[in-house]
């Protein structure tokens, strides 16, 4: 086993091997760009040393003894030496970049005897001295983790003594004196001397590397990115060069292209006489890269050079840190460049027209979640303000706007012209009309798939959920959080795009995505084979994913359209003493209906609808039993609130998710299915009489059993009988009638049930709440954040598809499904049909589309085209 | 197509051909018995008909009049003769008895031209009109649906005409004017003349038993009876023979063994000069056999002989119908008789001692779900008792008691010495103490799987569920049922068995299961290969389950340990604001468990007990939320209660069922598993050094993943090492941990679930709510019992394993835990344990053992045999 590979041994391709950081070093030296030399200790390395224990593997260090020597012999220093000393660097470096692990150790070789050889070389003590108390300094709190504070308090107490304002102002026996007491702080607290001999420092140092791989902070970070433990990091040792050597000297950081904007010049920083922490510490203030130029007219058309090569080389925007030393220059470290969505964009198409990849790289380059940020309002970047709390980011945008605490209010206020944030405990979908009048929705309690959450996204609102440190007192029509109170009209921002709260308002910025955004899209569009529709209730909800590239609308659900001014008119039905009563409220819901169906088919024309017949349980659209009760107790309620009272209480269910609902309402109340149907099949018709084009798939929500999917759906056939027989033909219109796979027995007998069913959309929300019994409504609000933390769960099963198990049932059902019907129709239209992982999940079982909230569809058209290319691992098409 | 059989052409196999009564005809005909000759019309005439949408099939008349004529032939008589006339009944006749068709028509074949012949035969006039008169009345009134009541009406007019008072009164005048009257009455309402033409009175009767099979009474039937729709019904043309053509006719009913006891003694009625219907209607007094001898001696000892022949030929008890015409004896039917679950025992058993059948035979006898007889009070059979409304039949038995209204004032009255019926609108964990003390439960809401079902079940006390018709004040301490109102403290009568609620008290009896009962489960025990324990929570129940044949417990509920007295403790712990005083909490209620499972490890030694660690959501042990706001409302709370209040409402779920419960519990507090752990591990240490043997299996509830159970498990073996340590090896008790499959997820990661588990019991009452969406409470008060009407399931899955669905997960996790872990142990632990249908799957699947409520065992046992013989079609050990 080869632990330690110089730099000229490797190359990029070696990422896993000699992390991120060494396989450029590596590249860029064969590539002859002006790279210190140095060398790479491997995350095999890394992973021996974790696997038994923290005990670095026989070898390493004979092996890194010889590069030491090579690389002495290669610089015509040695390390320790009195005259002209190595110095080198250590660096972590995983294969992905990794916060929360050491970083960098400098100037490392210095000690007692070497500090004098590099006061010699450079001819400048006090340099020599301060770059030793520093080294002393970051090995003592890096390396052997002592307490940063002591040091930076004797430096205090120097000042004071020497009655100097600065550390500039300590002169060279001053630091001398510095350097001894930093000595005896590391004795004192460390269990060690300073090691004076440079190789046990470079032991510690790796040893330290390899340590900060299991630390706290990035074992934390690795689960939140799904990055396996064992990926291990590398270790670069590599040769110090001094950009602080005078005025000849510089640092600097640049990227190929603009990362804010994409276009294509060099952009970046630069100082002179300093080191590159001094860049990124931003305690001077750097020069614009043009600036250099001037200075360093040869390095800059040098730099320049080496830019081309790069981009060149990589085929993509990269960023390096360069340092002059006494007028040379060299590259210490290269990456592809991070960069903002907009620039990903641009970017990745201007690389297209000038030839450097193809469309296939274009698409790929694009991650799809970054998308979000082009699609909604944000806080401004350069804003100043102050969090007040984080809660979830349940809908992505930012919002400013006063505070009101009910729906009605809510409403009443936007009416009014005023902008609002609708605060609350949690949302039911009784606040429906509340939250449309709302710029932004704030909850304490809730999930990422709360009511508030789903309804926010679907419409686009930005909403914080379960912002828990919210204390909402309703009656006072105030919130608190810790000693802030904010009153009822009072002004906050929020942004569902971090969970930030924010008291006051915030500059805003709405993205516009823009000609690259439209170009890139239909690339990808060119590459998916899995089709993009959209959940939408209403015509302008659907207007929106229309302009998003939506192909359609896979969920249309019609429990919406019996809200806010209609609740009324569902309440008569529930309440309704004859059927008289009921086929006379029936009528009113049905002929209201009929208009929301004509606003939708005509926004879809020619487009394929999934129209839901009713799915939550009535007591939904009845008053909170509760608050009834105490309503009751205090004697405030009238008659007609007695007999809603009644209703609530008669409808009541333990647990409504697994209760009277979907197609079970449909077997109770045949005629509340029927008026549905009815008034599809009138929309319709009326569609086609003015020329349109309306393709409608009825969808039966829930069922369970092939009987009882037969029941609902020769209701829906019988009905279209009635109305084909009334309009002599005329009526005869084309339908496709299906069914939801949300119960796990649905995907269990979906054999059975494609006889019945023209096609199958997976309601995966529900069938990940039956599958793993969990109610997504009290479940995230209690043990799932400690579930994802221990790790129980690989992901949250309500925004990343299970796989393991939720998925192992879609994939039965299509199998079962085109079994007993080659050519039926698969669909998904839960919550994950918006997420990257899930959409490449349905892609490789072989759906035909998946249907997302408006906002998502980009994001689900790209993720669509990434899975077809193959992106996330082997496509697969079965 | 051969559609009609000579009883001479059959035999007893053909049961589905040619009806179970056909089929016995024809087996009679062909051992030589004296059965009056006739004919079947096939089962397959009847689907054809049905089929053809009541056609009868060509040919078939054809066939009829063949056989019609010879019958004339065989009988010396023809059909309509003015001398000697042929008549004949028809029967129904389908493969299973079946009530709700159209029965029989008798004297088919009289008309204005027979009657007179009938007269001349029988040289009797009066006897031949009111023979006549009967079959207008009859045939009008079965075969044409003319209303009984105007027949009944016309005669009481001719009575009172007349001036008598009784039918016999009636002279031959007064009958031939009752024959016109009819004939008139049949005309005016059956919309044709009464028939004279015997064969197309013969092709109406047909035709009205096929019909029948569709009817309205016979669908519900067979749907309840699970009996398929096309089986269809045959016909029964035969030679009337009368028994009551004078002092030396008679007719009578007999058993070949007693019907009630078993016992080997021929057990029927006899009545002299009299017909069949006169038996079972119960006119006149009837003899009994013996009573025979005396006055037919010759006939008597032929009776017996033909009741040794059909006992030895169908080695089986059998009832026959008999009749003496002037002296000689005809069997007119026989089948396998109906007994007691009582007899049944007692004649297979001595069946097989007299070696007429083996053990096998002896046990495939005994139909398990007829067991619960021998295991509860019963109303007594001969008591008289008027109904007030039926309920669900919830849980078997009878009792007699006075009505409380509430859990504690039903403990108090008990222990006042008073018999409780506790009556509730539902039940919860609270009433718990309440449902021990009474000695019935009625409730007024809730289905066959309700708290109060499950829990009455288990502990084998009677209880009447969902009688709807109950209307509860609980405030007023009443209830009431139409006009009837019983007060708080009044008398009343449940029985479980049948649903039925009494006002005042009935006779109850208690069957004694006695040595047939213990001999024939020993012989069930010999044949059967799946395990049965018992759920069991109590040292108690765990006695009785051990008296019934439990091999173990297969599930105790540690939950009820923290009922009644104990409940403050539970309550305490969730209201603890410092860790001191939870892990005081804990130590108090590890005391109380540990005593319980002494307890129980005492009552089962050396036998396995299933421990489930605490599976409930907490807020079940927090009061009422609603209750708790109306008294907030009214200013009741106390600082205590506001506190629970306050506990209540944080611990509230949206959908409990799918909420924090089980293993989610554990992960969430710890201690609470470690400390029901370290109860279980002393309770072993103290039977240990007891002398006893435990053997004990932790069982983890809920799980999903196979991190989340590893995690549990961890904790189970961290506190069984702690316990070794602190025992110094002593306590170093061999225990297995496993998991309860009871959401579709662990089903479907089973396999990796195996890594962690030694055994799997699949919780199939909580499988089939998540795999159907069902929440049991729910549903079974709202829509089941529309679907099971509606026959959108094929039966009620809380009652019998959904084989479909449910089964899948089952066979799945099955077959992939054995592939993980080849010896993995495999139980069942729902409901479904008890019912023999289930019971069949859960061996076919190959289950190690099921598990049941202590009374349902012997059953479980006996199902479990039958499995094993392939009782309920071919048996796969799979």
């Amino acid at each position: 086993m080869k632990y330690v590979y110089a730099f000229s041994e490797g190359s990029k391709e070696q990422k896993f091997l000699l992390g991120g950081k060494g396989a450029n070093l590596a590249e860029m030296t064969k590539i002859g760009l002006a790279v210190p030399s140095g060398f790479t200790i491997t995350t095999e390395a890394c992973n021996a040393y974790s696997n038994s224990g923290n005990k670095l593997p026989d070898g390493l260090l004979k092996e890194a003894t010889s590069e030491l020597r090579a690389l002495e012999k290669s610089m015509g220093k040695k390390l320790g030496d009195s005259s002209d000393p190595l110095l080198v660097s250590v660096r972590s470096g995983a294969p992905f970049s990794m916060p929360g692990m050491m970083d960098t150790v400098l100037n490392l070789g210095l000690n007692d005897v070497s500090v004098a050889g590099l006061a010699k070389q450079t001819g400048n003590e006090r340099f020599a001295l301060d770059s030793y108390r520093r080294f002393i300094q970051m090995f003592a709190k890096i390396v052997l983790d002592v307490d940063g504070d002591l040091f930076e308090h004797a430096i205090e107490q120097l000042r004071t003594a020497k009655s100097v304002a600065t550390d500039p102002e300590l002169d060279s026996d001053a630091l001398k004196e510095l350097v001894a007491t930093f000595k005896t702080i590391v004795a004192a607290n460390a269990g060690m001397e300073f090691p004076q001999d440079p190789e046990e420092q470079l032991r510690l140092a790796i040893e330290a590397v390899f340590q900060s791989w299991n630390g706290e902070r990035a074992k934390i970070y690795r689960r939140m990115e799904k990055i396996p433990d064992d990926l291990g990091t590398a270790v670069n040792v590599q040769s110090m060069v001094f950009g602080n050597k005078g005025e000849d000297s510089g640092t600097g950081v640049v990227f190929t292209r603009d990362p804010a904007t994409g276009e294509n010049v060099p952009y970046g920083d630069f100082l002179a006489n300093a080191q590159g922490e001094d860049v990124v510490a931003g305690i001077r203030t750097t020069e614009p890269l043009a600036a250099m130029a001037g200075v360093f007219p040869e390095c800059h058309e040098q730099l320049l050079g080496v830019l081309e090569t790069l981009e060149q080389h990589y085929r993509d925007m990269c960023d390096i840190e360069f340092t002059i030393e006494q007028g040379k220059l060299f590259i210490l470290q290269t990456r592809v460049g991070k960069r903002s969505a907009l620039a990903a964009l641009r970017i990745a198409r201007e690389m297209e027209a000038e030839g450097m990849i193809d469309r296939r790289e274009a698409v790929l380059r694009i991650d799809p979640a970054q998308l979000d940020q082009l699609l909604h309002p944000q806080f401004a970047p350069d804003s100043n303000y102050s969090v007040l709390t984080v809660g979830l980011n349940a809908s992505p945008g930012a919002a400013t706007g006063q505070v009101y605490f009910t729906a009605d209010e809510a409403e009443s206020r936007h009416e009014a012209g005023e902008t609002v944030i609708l605060v609350r405990p949690e949302t039911s979908p009784d606040d429906l009309h509340g939250m449309i009048a709302a710029e932004g929705i704030l909850t304490s309690r809730g999930g990422l798939v709360s009511h508030a959450a789903v309804v926010a996204r679907g419409m686009g609102t930005p909403a914080v959920c379960g912002a828990s440190a919210l204390q909402i007192d309703l009656e006072e029509k105030t919130f608190r959080v810790g000693e802030t109170v904010i009153k009822e009209g009072e002004v906050i921002s929020i942004s569902g795009t971090t969970g930030e709260v924010v008291v006051g308002s915030v500059a805003v910025t709405t993205p516009e995505p823009g000609e690259h955004f439209e170009t890139i899209l239909g690339w990808a569009d060119e590459f998916r084979t899995l089709g993009v529709r959209a959940n939408a209730d209403l015509g302008h909800d659907a207007e929106v994913a229309i302009r998003f590239g939506a192909e359609g609308i896979g969920l249309c659900r019609t429990e919406h359209m019996f809200l806010g001014t209609r609740l009324h008119l569902i309440q008569r039905f529930i309440l309704a003493e004859s059927e008289a009563d009921e086929v006379e409220t029936l009528k009113e819901l049905g002929d209201l209906q009929r208009k929301d169906f004509v606003e939708i088919f005509a926004a879809m024309d020619g487009l394929p609808v999934t129209v839901r017949l009713l799915d939550p349980p009535l007591h939904e659209f009845l008053p909170d039993i509760e608050e009834l009760a105490v309503r009751d107790a205090r004697g405030e309620l009238d008659a007609a609130d007695h007999k809603l009272y009644r209703a609530a209480r008669s409808h009541h269910e333990e647990n409504p998710m697994l209760g009277t609902r979907g197609v079970r309402l449909g077997v109770l109340k045949p005629n509340l299915y029927r008026t549905q149907v009815r008034a599809i099949f009138e929309a319709m018709f009326e569609r086609t009489l003015a020329g349109g084009n309306p393709r409608v798939e009825i969808m039966i929500p829930l069922s369970v059993s092939k009987a009882e999917l037969g029941f609902a759906v020769d209701q829906v056939r019988e009905v279209a009988e009635e109305f084909a027989a009334e309009t002599q033909g005329v009526g005869d219109l084309h339908y496709l009638v299906g069914t939801m796979i949300e119960t796990p027995r649905a995907a269990l007998v979906a054999g059975e049930l494609a006889h019945q069913a023209e096609f199958f959309s997976f309601g995966t929300n529900d069938l990940t709440q039956m599958t793993f019994g969990f109610s997504r409504d009290d479940v995230e609000g209690s043990f799932m954040a400690r579930y994802l933390e221990l790790k129980l769960l690989d992901a949250n099963p309500f925004e990343t598809l299970d796989v393991g198990g939720v998925g192992q049932l879609v994939r039965l059902a299509v199998e079962k499904g085109r079994e007993t019907r080659p050519n039926i129709k698969l669909g998904i239209c839960g919550e994950h049909g918006g997420d990257p992982a899930s959409v490449d999940f349905c892609h490789s079982v072989g759906l035909d589309y998946v249907s997302c909230s408006p906002f998502r569809v980009p994001l689900a058209r790209l993720a669509a085209a990434h899975a077809a290319l193959g992106a996330n691992g082997p496509a697969t098409t079965a």
